[in-house]
């Protein structure tokens, strides 16, 4: 095998460090990304005359050998120390010496930072496609929501009321900033790395521009000795995916709240409630508990990644091998807690009368009071505290501020008139609001407007991105 | 005092409790900034005919007035619990009730995340103005070192020979992807927040375009519950900032290596070399150190705001005021070891005979002669086991590669003429490196240009932000 | 001033580069530190006749005056770039030559790692009295609690009935093992580094046993090459912290939650609750927030120093000097938040008939009729079917579980007879929890007990180390 | 299966939200720690008469064959939500009815926090005896290095002469300290928390003293609602996992830059020297890289685990189970680097010859010299400027201090005789450093047999954990 030679230390290199240092287990994931990235480069390499088309030819086709039985489950790689040696030692295997031409002009250092690439712009490509998904479903949902009445909440005290609507809005716009994290992480991505080789370029005529066309690339890299070493792209993704992450854990935190008896708000249905295998009346709310805390290995991820990159010299170390672990879960680890948010909120359900028992019951039109006072032409912290009075008054005797009297309003304030009082139901208040951004149902319906709109946006873009099966279906014709 | 007032909890309240919660001392870094923001907001209320004309050329002249103070170093706020009590309260003192007409359909959920949004648009500016002139910095640096030959590294270990200009393009290159990771941050800091009150917005006739377009703002936040719950702007710049620092780290590596005497290619000039007070015979790279160790502060500020934001209820809870350690320190800290590693770059000498001799003494010009077998049509892997074997008998016979014989040549491979190795100066194997981002001279003349396509596109950025300075100014005249 | 001379780098130094590198404006908080420090040197250096008796006296003096004024606010130290500079500078403009002898074997590696150590030590003292006030504080409110009858929760569901002592004695619990978090890292702290210099010892005929007992410390560093490069005791002190921080979070969430309107359990009395600024009628628990928040810090402060740590070289590496943000404010933090919690929950206080309600009106004495049916023989989980029927019928007829009637009892299990149903009120169920651990009040009287012995134990633990105030006393007299 | 009952949800229960929330593939690894609990509880529940000892009997034999099927790797799981269900359903698959009396007394919440202490004390035990024996390798190895003189580095510039048996004991001097955090994550992890239930404890009459003893533990939790929330024995774990990495990390820096051409002292031998696939020539440290870099994922953990922790209410909540990922890959990854770092270490020479050159060549002995001039009674820092003037002679003429003449000596100095400088050779210098923690020989006995004392105490603390092999033996056997 190829780790008995120098490319992994020589015969003498004693079986443990290989083990010790072998990717292999984790780089598997990355085989698609490894054939697909070393057709194109075999196809540069053919069309610049580097490798005759012939040896190419035979290639190809062994390298096609391997991606079907891999889909198909029936390749067992040699040990080596990563996917690639692997993939060349299995190749040298079937077609002799001629397998020893696909090398030429790149290192593993160029090849690992392209299959890292292709390996994330096709997971930026998945998270763009459930982001759109989650953006569509705040919409509808909020679309659903709007007579819905409920409290929202400052330091966890009931503050103003708020429509349904708004809420799920509000969602929706924490995932239309994930669009743009995620865009932002492409735009890192989106680069070919292939042909700088170790480090310094070759001296061999080879041509970047066709590997780049081939995988759908926007740019190549600038400089090798930078190349070989970056793994920004990969902070950026994990970045963007930890954000987003973060996100989730809020709608949660939300859900488990206003899913509590206490709270009574929504109800979770029983598709998704789970239970207890010792209190047999308990319908908990476990899918939202994990995708608040999947965050934590999510922000583990960047961690690592700033830990490994920290005060690393240029060039390649091994050290980078290390972003394995938080490259490859942090996809996965994205894509799924969308999908359980998505299917959860699916399935749960406000009971409004209770929520907007919640909003009459209390004191939240109280700033609402106060600024119809300040259309009076009162100084709104005259007319803030004359409201607060009016609260302290009604609270010493037990009453919601919408039982107040007209008698107890003028004692607080004269321009307190009954009327202005008794007109602040809770539907007026949120339809009243209507400035830019607010609760009303006007503002709520550009709100709407606007998640269908990123959703849209985040959809375009992932069209426009080759799928790594697409990509490789195309290298079977492709002119060598 | 407003503490005494509900705002704060009422007379009640405990002075330990305003002691554990006041933002104040953080907060007063932002008073320019909330300065700024109340008199745009003023303006509005002002031109919506919220506030009388009158009374907002008052609460104007009073609060350019807290400006000025504050700047001369003459202002000492009154002990309430953040910035933004402690300037109405000092309004209130001057001014007397009409003071209460400022806080007018804003609440300080809106107002703090304006304040924050300015000082991070501020400070974006400021770190674009020093990325470019790092960026310039390191195009120069590279333009001067073209003839400097030295190893680069992969594993820390010589691997290939490179041109300083080379070397500094790769630190550039790092230097460009954060001018993209500032241009993200900023396009999530550049949303005027103002206006969406508490959480639901308003019921007064407030335009929150007025105050958008005075601020110098591109948009308006889209929804006011997600609004003052929002700190991923923040996140980002923290972010941005951290990347940064690590690209900093990496070079600051790189030189104190580089500077070592067993290295000895860098020589630290006097002015920036450090002593020991033990040790008289020592000139310390401390400089490099600090830069590289000032990571640590940034990815620590990440992780505290990730901390914070994880699980966070939506709508605003006090927790956000934790945000402040973080981003206020964030920025100064990237400004300052951005200036201390471009101050120590410029003291930093090429010791170029020492940075050659490591290159001739040595074997890395191995892959060199394997791809001028490739070119005699031998595929790589087999040229590259035979180059292996004329490495190994160099060694064995204690032989820089370059001193091998001819027969020693032929006897690793027929067609390893001497002629081939002979040609393969230090000098010639970097100019043979063509390839787009290789290390030849045409090469690298493209990189350096795109070096100063970036510091250019910084600057630009960084041009069209108006300086907080300037945004003070011209509040003086906007019309009410 | 000696920042021109050899030890910060000699007189061609940039003013710049001094700014960029100075610790001292932290440094500022070791000066007290930095001065017992030197007393116990400066005595070892004159017991071991190494510095003249004579000389030695004048030097104690001339640091009792610097550090009296500093006490008094009275000393405004020279421009070095670190404490300890500044003091030898100090002292060398007020004695002249003779000052130069304090410096004698001893580098600032060593110094500055025994100012952290005693900052730590002194720290890690005043988090021990907390934890004991706080343990205490537990302790007692555990025993004012006893017949507060309240739901626990699992998945923010109400899950079984446990007494309010209970609750406390959880709480108590966790602060129980930051006890031991501490004493574990005060055993890191525990050592005198001082005598290593710079690394590799001296030459001189020092006695470190000599400044070991001085400042009371356990015993001396082992390896000096390790000593001047070690930062675990720092790392152990704020991992301590930050997990104390997460059990100070954990309460405030329940607080935070119990206080909001919906579940009812707690009032926030007057003297702790904060206001809004816009909504007059708001009582929010800003102060337990804000202990939740700064948890942020604290994790930050972890992750900041093992970022520095990290691949750091053996030997002092200037990177070193970047703990100082995490290490000066790691024990203020804390102390801050433990003195925000225990003032907090001395203002917060049960509404006992809302608890029981909750308890009665509900589900929970489900797992307690199951074990009913298993003390009759039958298997647990067939036991625990039955009653999940009979909870299903409750549900589906809207009673509480305590109105299940005897028939409905019989038709989920032939042995769940009415007689055994009526038995479960709530202050049962919480009696009869007698088993180790549990909330039944003998438990529950043990578990109170345990606190007070680990208040105890960190009272006592606190009591053994000399405060620093203790140790500069006792600096003036000590034998030279 | 019992996913479709109650404990998870229900009939109705949505196969999707199983998939999102099981965590039977991670629990796997927990197989055998929750047999050997469930065994335990077993023979608790048969010997106090809650299970008949005839069932008790049927259903050990059927846990017992369990365990067997699993080592044999013959057992396949039904697709429950998590080991425990996966076991009851297999168990009531294979016995029926009885099956269910063995979740009496217990809950999930109890049993997972059993299986993960069971788990991490086994790892713990592992950990230590890695220590020992790492602790062994460097007490032998600094024996081997008695005579090696080699710099030791501050700011990576060459300080002072220290003998390769001195540095052997600062790498061993942080694994004695890692024994004391293993020491104290052992003391946390060591409670048996079985027997609380699901939070309240309960109410039939178990004795947790048994199972305790059963398992091998200290003592038993103290409050049931703590117990199942709690997972700072987890965090302490990967806290001291975490921190014993970034010991690794710092010897492999080390390492790597003494293995560099550039350093010299240190040769890769060719059992651990791994190769390049483009550059024949390359012996690269790949092996001391990748120890460097899983600190990251080790820091990583602990920053999850305190980001899950962060604010989590009080009781259970699900998202404990995210604990997962990190508490089961913290273990095996140190022992993994432990184990790699101590191979690579056993196949590194160090190049005497070349180590003790640097020394020679160099101005190392300055510090020296100036002691010597203070034994004469001269003032240190006036003897520091003298040498530093000496220094800057030799430098001017490119001489080593070894080289200076009598005359260039006088002339910095009066007292600085040439028979001064000539005794300071480096095996003089090392030699001279007599005090306590000094490179000297005689010190440096001290420090190898307090490396071997850690390590017996090491070896010691491991033999008295039972393994998780020795419980489940014991458990075939005991009295039920």
């Amino acid at each position: 095998v190829i780790a008995k030679t120098a490319a992994s230390g020589g015969p003498g290199l004693l079986p443990e460090v290989l083990r010790h240092t072998s990717a292999l287990a984790q780089d598997q994931a990355l085989l698609k990304e490894d054939l697909v990235g070393s057709l194109a480069h075999l196809a540069m390499l053919s069309r610049q005359r580097i490798v005759p088309r012939s040896d190419a030819a035979k290639i190809r086709e062994a390298l096609l050998h391997l991606a079907a039985e891999a889909t198909a489950g029936d390749l067992a790689l040699p040990p080596e120390e990563d996917v690639h040696m692997a993939v060349e030692a299995e190749l040298t295997r079937r077609l002799g010496e001629v397998a020893g031409r696909l090398h030429t002009a790149r290192s593993r250092n160029d090849q690992i930072a392209l299959d890292l690439r292709l390996h994330l712009r096709e997971h930026t490509r998945l998270a763009l496609l459930e982001l759109g998904s989650m953006l569509r479903a705040m919409a509808s949902r909020a679309d659903e929501e709007r007579d819905t009445i409920l409290p929202a909440y400052t330091h966890r005290q009931r503050a103003q009321a708020i429509s349904g609507a708004y809420l799920f809005c509000s969602y929706g716009a924490m995932f239309q900033r994930d669009v743009a994290a995620f865009r932002f992480a492409l735009s890192q991505i989106d680069a070919s790395p292939l042909g700088v080789g170790a480090l310094a370029g070759t001296s061999l005529p080879v041509d970047r521009e066709i590997v780049r066309s081939l995988l759908g690339f926007s740019r190549v890299t600038l400089n090798g000795l930078d190349t070989v070493g970056d793994r920004d792209f990969a902070l950026d993704f994990s970045y963007a995916a930890a954000r987003c992450h973060v996100h989730c854990s809020r709608i949660a935190q939300d859900v488990i709240d206003f899913a509590s008896t206490e709270f009574g708000f929504l109800k979770l249905e029983g598709a998704i409630a789970c239970g207890s295998s010792l209190m047999p009346q308990k319908r908990n709310p476990d899918l939202f508990e994990l995708v608040r805390a999947r965050t934590a290995a999510a922000v583990g991820n960047v961690v690592s990644l700033f830990t490994i990159l920290r005060g690393l010299p240029s060039g390649y170390n091994r050290d980078l091998q290390e972003d394995r672990s938080s490259v490859l879960s942090a996809g996965p680890l994205l894509l799924a807690v969308l999908d359980a948010l998505r299917l959860g909120l699916r399935h749960v359900r406000f009971d409004r009368e209770r929520c907007l028992a919640a909003v009459t019951s209390d004191y939240m039109q109280a700033a609402d009071v106060a600024e119809a006072l300040v259309q009076c032409g009162i100084p709104f912290r005259t007319a803030y505290l004359a409201v607060g009075r009016l609260v302290a008054d009604c609270q010493a005797k037990h009453l919601p501020l919408a039982q107040a009297t007209a008698e107890m309003a003028r004692a607080a304030h004269p321009n307190l008139s009954g009327e202005v009082l008794s007109a602040l139901s809770p539907t007026d208040a949120v339809a009243r609001k209507k400035s830019a951004g607010g609760t009303g149902p006007e503002m709520v319906e550009i709100q709407i407007a606007a998640l269908h709109a990123s959703a849209g946006e985040a959809e375009q873009m992932a069209a426009s991105l080759p799928s790594l099966d697409a990509l490789l279906t195309s290298m079977r014709e492709v002119e060598l």
